[in-house]
């Protein structure tokens, strides 16, 4: 039995809220590229474009209107959420709603995020609809938008980052020789709640001794060593968006040669950092971190590219690689987190989240690099 | 540049290993749907079907070879993990690759999940294999096999559960009003990890008050208040195995009215609990939750449905649920988890991970439900 309402929800505050004017600049979008509408499945760009935040739902976006279906789990979050939609409660699948709301449009031409949908949804869909409604993939057009970021979602990555930093410093105390890697991780976790944050933005890195050259160490249950390297990869999310953070420490007294490696990663990312700037291109910033470890003959150890976007994903545009012609521009928020690694010293990576602003940047995870040995 | 290498991979224990005996079980339900190959996306079906746990991949089964491809982040890990199949170092793309590799194989007909492969990523699959392959949607196939656990499954969801259970047991003791619910869930979380949990199945849920009458409500920022009720719904999960598991509690000195209704759950779980046996229908399990609380003039108060199978996934078959005729069988392994509602008490619901053994049911969360009172 099909029992679905329709409810016009129009909140006081909705003249304050971003979600409207994002949706005019996706009109915007969607008029460049001929769509005279837009399905949108990708839940960050749900909640992007409305506020909703539940863990399903699908939109549709027209020149004149903007629906969110909800199933009835999400019917009451919805309409304390969404911003400038009408909200349907749907029973029968979200898509095959979608598919038959686009055949009463008369609409011939819909977008959908063909990453972001899979294909018996879309089946669904193309069902629904009829044969008079043509699907143009059209992956990425809101992600385009969600590059500059306004001041309410800057606000959000600040107090994340703020956590993040405060987080690990507190935590970096306790680190000596025989704990165990997850103790720290479960540690690290818990202080980002019990500190407001949602939760982490992604598994936290715990890497000591030989993980520290893994590329993609999680804390495992390996007991931390003396003399070597731990690398600390953390980032909170707070009200759905992400800092990310990273910083090496050295149980024991280092060598010249680790002290020397360590102060050379220290300065690549600082030198990048200090290029960010809008205007800059982001393969540029990637250059002055590989060429500052070039100087010191470390750039061969460098083998990832210099940061990427963060926001409500922890990995979004721009990527600051080799070779971007991208433009940095005020409002991005970036990371820049060279490393090095080898199975002879381990690893070290130092990394902070990087606010473009109009006169420069602003270091979003403020936590000391100075004090890296832990005796 | 394409600049990738393959392995064959067979490892000394690989006559230990599920995963061949899983992968011939596949080969099986392939042929009855007519599949000479299928290409599964899925991750955890990945998991499954090969042991590999990294964060992308995809594989292809045939009835002579089993296929995994990767990118370079994730060879060494696979290498290590996956049993039984060939390991494919890609970087050009995976879905291309798999396409590539259909086409060379001659291969006529391939089953897909479509479920798990988005719509982007079967335009590239398509492209690659040519005209000559036919792609059969083909989801829920290795789903099929995951709802029997082998002895090395039911193994680790039952240590999942003994930590979940013994967490709750922890956590219950500070449990008092003026706690905030978000703490209790940093702290649940945090101990489980302790414990050796590799993190939490789902997100813990804390639900007090008017807020225990939600059904989807997180642990929010709220202070538990006197005089009501807590609804604690948590799991933990082990080496990719989930426990899930509800106990509720009340603060303060309960009411004849409010002990009645806490026991009318208790006895509904349990009687429900006592009919998962082999053979019994999972509707069946159902009806018995529904009539007992019926019989106390309940029913109209517990609006979802009993319970759902376990395992890799949180959510699975079979579902407990009205008019399900699916059989139990030895090795299933389900949530019995009635529940009552409303905005007058708030909420109540009582839940255990339960086996489906040979001559009957283990609860694999063992934590009291008789000591539910807090003061």
């Amino acid at each position: 039995m099909i029992s679905s309402f329709s409810f016009y929800h129009m909140r006081p505050d909705v003249v304050e809220s971003p979600h409207c004017a994002r949706q005019d600049s996706l009109r915007g979008l969607m008029e460049e590229s001929g769509l005279p509408s837009l399905l949108v499945t990708n839940l960050k760009n749900i909640a992007y474009l409305t506020g909703f935040r539940g863990s399903a739902g699908a939109a549709l976006l027209t020149s004149r209107e903007a629906v969110l279906w909800v199933d009835p789990r999400y019917t009451r979050q919805a309409l304390e959420e969404a911003h400038g939609v009408q909200v349907i409660e749907e029973r029968k699948g979200l898509l095959t709603a979608v598919g038959e709301h686009l055949k009463t449009l008369r609409v011939r031409r819909a977008g959908y995020d063909d990453a972001h949908l899979s294909c018996a949804d879309f089946a669904r869909l193309e069902r629904a609809a009829g044969l008079r409604v043509r699907f143009v993939p059209s992956a990425g057009l809101v992600e385009r938008l969600r590059v500059v970021k306004d001041e309410g979602e800057i606000a959000k990555i600040r107090e994340a980052g703020r956590i993040t930093a405060e987080v690990f410093q507190e935590v970096v105390r306790r680190v000596r020789p025989g704990i165990r890697e997850s103790d720290l991780g479960a540690e690290i976790e818990y202080l980002m709640r019990k500190k407001g944050a949602e939760g982490v933005a992604f598994e936290t890195m715990v890497a000591s001794g030989p993980r520290a050259a893994l590329p993609h160490a999680r804390a495992s249950s390996r007991l931390l060593g003396e003399n070597e390297f731990v690398i600390f990869d953390l980032g909170a999310i707070l009200a759905g968006y992400a800092a990310d953070m990273t910083r090496t420490v050295y149980m024991g007294e280092p060598s010249r040669r680790i002290r020397s490696f360590y102060n050379a990663v220290v300065e690549a990312q600082e030198k990048a950092v200090q290029s960010v700037l809008p205007g800059a291109r982001a393969g540029d910033v990637d250059t002055v971190a590989r060429r500052a470890l070039a100087g010191r003959d470390l750039a061969r150890f460098f083998v990832h590219s210099t940061g990427h976007g963060v926001g409500m994903d922890v990995h979004e545009l721009p990527r600051l690689a080799r070779g971007e012609r991208t433009r940095l521009r005020t409002g991005n928020v970036v990371t820049v987190e060279p490393g090095i690694y080898s199975e002879s010293f381990g690893g070290i990576r130092v990394e902070d989240t990087i606010l473009v602003g109009p006169a420069g940047h602003e270091v979003l995870t403020p936590a000391a690099k100075d004090q890296w040995v832990v005796e």
